[in-house]
């Protein structure tokens, strides 16, 4: 079945069903209702173990792979990374107090964000995390001052925006530097950044990260970003004697939503990155840093598809046929906002030809809630289910109440066991804060 | 103040700090927190009555306002209504529930939607609501199948498309027949629903509905639509016997976001949209249908703003100075949706000279989470608070938990005494569902 490209855990079983990990996802639908999102347990380990395995063949064990928890996040994801050896990165402290609930161990946590509240970095010390990543200048000093009130030493990173952007298969060099993320390398922020923290008791800034961007296919833009990090690394190091011991190449690894996608195996890139950290390493003569990935998307996009049931299918002649889902813009708002693409199902005909060029209309009130624009699916009758692929990332945790619409529930599937792990909202919950 | 054109309750005290409803909005941000969304109540109120007083005077009392509660869904708002003798439309049965679990009246209650589930259209025949606006012919039938199980006779209305689009000044009467939304006039989509209707036994359609579209700002387009729905009453008159008696021209009445906006009054455009039903009805010798508004924005928009608190301020030489907010796409998801656009002012010297370009930026790990655009404010300082106007609408109902942060509370002001009437989240709350 060509979808397994895009998801390597569906199936057919000997019902003519779809199933993911095992668990046919028409009886999913059943028993769980719609819409439900649901995952694949063992693509998540395998997305993990992808990394870690290229990295540790060409880079040893000086590594950490830190999931980009931003993608998907709840607290049943934290403790697979736990038992996965992983890492993760945290962009608020919602995000770390649900790691921490789930026992997720503080030390591998790396908490980034353009705008940390003192409350946050406080709750980053108190946990004792392993790294801030710092985003400018006036943060700096902010957790300057909270260590001196504790009398707190830490290790820190920041973020620098090495002038690169970077999407599926096209990237620009262009010093960019309009961003409300880092401080730049191109106009001497970063420089400035590392005077400024030279002088300080209490942090000391070991690391430097970047993130160029989203749904890259290809390894080139990250040997890139490793290139002008290094470069930065032998300048500090000459110009202020700082040595940075840990490199943090980000996020950004594409993965595979529809057919014509081809990224490179998340192994490639990862192997690839790190040989070009050993290569300026040795040029520029510096030691090999701790090396940090910071894979969401990669880890958890193709290990998810939302089930809906079919409402109404309405055809307008010569115009278009909308086939109204459930769902949509409140449990994904991704055609919204970036009109992102997908692929869609049938499972209780996963195989048959798709014949019909349709429109997947979400049911919120609003003209822009679409699923998917103009993709391929075989006759669709109004009540079946229907499956929309590698909606792992970003879906769940960009979720909204729109239309005051409940969540959908997460249902894990593992060995063909589906459980729980985020149980579906009702309407009581929606109304938990109202007075 | 000019920003009273974009929020008739703001207002400057003695300390020279920005007020809402007589309320210190700095005070307001200090003992709420921020992010922390502020509604005026008298504005609501006021907005309510602008359509009734108008239409009173113009068509009697042969009329429903109906709030159409997508724009801000929460008990609080839903008791406001009630009050002031407003009806509401729903969209969902979550919007159903909270309304009725406030105490709302089901009799002023339409529902509206185009892909409504069987448990939502048995949930609305339990109620007793007063109305659904049926999208298309299967979900008539299965409204009809549900009332012949329960020996139900009902009313309802159906959702037509005008073949009109219409934002802000511009309209186009396209014969636009490409939406997921209602039957179409164009191409006898709406005549055949009526032939299909008319063969029924417990559902009767008597009312029509139409959407124009969104921010118009003028009466013209509503006129054109008045036209086209009353020929079309005219010609189910004569070609199937067929009564309608309810025409409802649903909303998208523009607020003044930003200076430049120019709407008309509310007033204004519900009386002229009265007077052309009646002078249509004239022309056509129809009788006067029960006149339905289901205004939205304008009942919330320009009643509400949102206290932000500034953490850093990045000026880029030469590019763009980054003012960076505690909050964000989460909790105002319009910028990255449509670019919409939004006047700021700073609560602490709210009359300064807006000297400054700057850029709002959320706090979301996204480069497309900002809030506004190369907007005008006086040099801002980090920690201080910050407001955005006219955030009463399609803030909080859009909210998500991206980057898992919690949701803020809604502050209502009356009389210069603030309430909170929905509590602000907590992490324990975001994680209410994870198992």
């Amino acid at each position: 079945m060509i979808e397994q490209q895009i998801m390597p855990a569906l199936g057919v079983n000997d019902a003519g069903h779809l199933t993911l990990g095992g668990c046919d996802t028409v009886a999913l639908a059943e028993q769980f209702g719609t819409p439900c999102y649901v995952m694949d347990e063992a693509t998540i380990v395998a997305n993990c173990r992808a990394f870690q395995t290229a990295l540790t063949a060409t880079y040893g064990d000086n590594y950490t792979v830190a999931y980009a928890s931003k993608a998907l996040s709840c607290k049943e994801i934290y403790r697979i990374m736990a038992r996965e050896g992983m890492g993760i990165d945290v962009v608020s402290g919602s995000e770390l107090y649900t790691a921490l609930s789930a026992g997720f161990p503080a030390d591998r946590v790396y908490f980034h964000g353009n705008n940390k509240t003192d409350e946050e970095l406080a709750q980053g010390l108190d946990a004792g995390i392993r790294r801030f990543v710092i985003d400018n200048i006036p943060e700096l000093l902010r957790l300057e001052a909270l260590c001196q009130q504790r009398g707190q030493r830490i290790e820190a990173a920041v973020r620098i925006k090495p002038g690169i952007d970077a999407h599926t298969h096209e990237f620009v060099q262009t010093g960019q530097i309009d961003s409300k993320f880092g401080v730049a390398l191109d106009n001497d922020e970063a420089l400035q950044f590392f005077r400024r923290a030279s002088a300080l008791e209490c942090v000391a800034v070991v690391g430097l990260h970047c993130h160029i961007g989203s749904q890259i296919f290809d390894p080139e833009p990250f040997a890139v970003a490793v290139e002008k990090l290094m470069g930065f690394c032998r300048q500090l190091n000459d110009e202020l004697g700082t040595a940075i011991t840990e490199l943090n190449v980000g996020g950004g690894y594409g993965i595979r939503y529809i057919d014509s996608h081809d990224p490179r195996g998340l192994d490639e890139v990862a192997a690839a990155t790190a040989d070009a950290v050993k290569r300026y390493a040795a040029q520029l003569g510096l030691p090999l840093p701790h090396l940090v990935f910071e894979p969401g998307r990669s880890i958890v996009g193709n290990a998810g598809l939302t089930l809906y049931r079919v409402g109404s299918v309405k055809t307008i002649p010569d115009v278009r046929t909308y086939v109204a889902v459930d769902g949509g813009m409140a449990d994904n708002p991704r055609f919204a906002l970036y009109e992102a693409v997908y692929h869609a199902m049938l499972p209780q005909r996963p195989t048959a030809a798709a014949s019909q060029t349709v429109t997947i209309a979400g049911r919120c009130c609003e003209s822009g809630d679409l699923v998917a624009r103009d993709i391929k699916l075989p006759p669709v009758e109004a009540g079946e289910p229907l499956a929309v692929l590698a909606t792992g990332a970003y879906n769940y945790s960009m979720a909204s109440h729109y239309n005051r619409l409940p969540k959908p529930p997460i249902v894990l599937v593992s060995g063909g066991v589906p459980r729980v792990i985020v149980r579906r909202e009702s309407y009581q919950d929606v109304c938990v804060c109202d007075v």
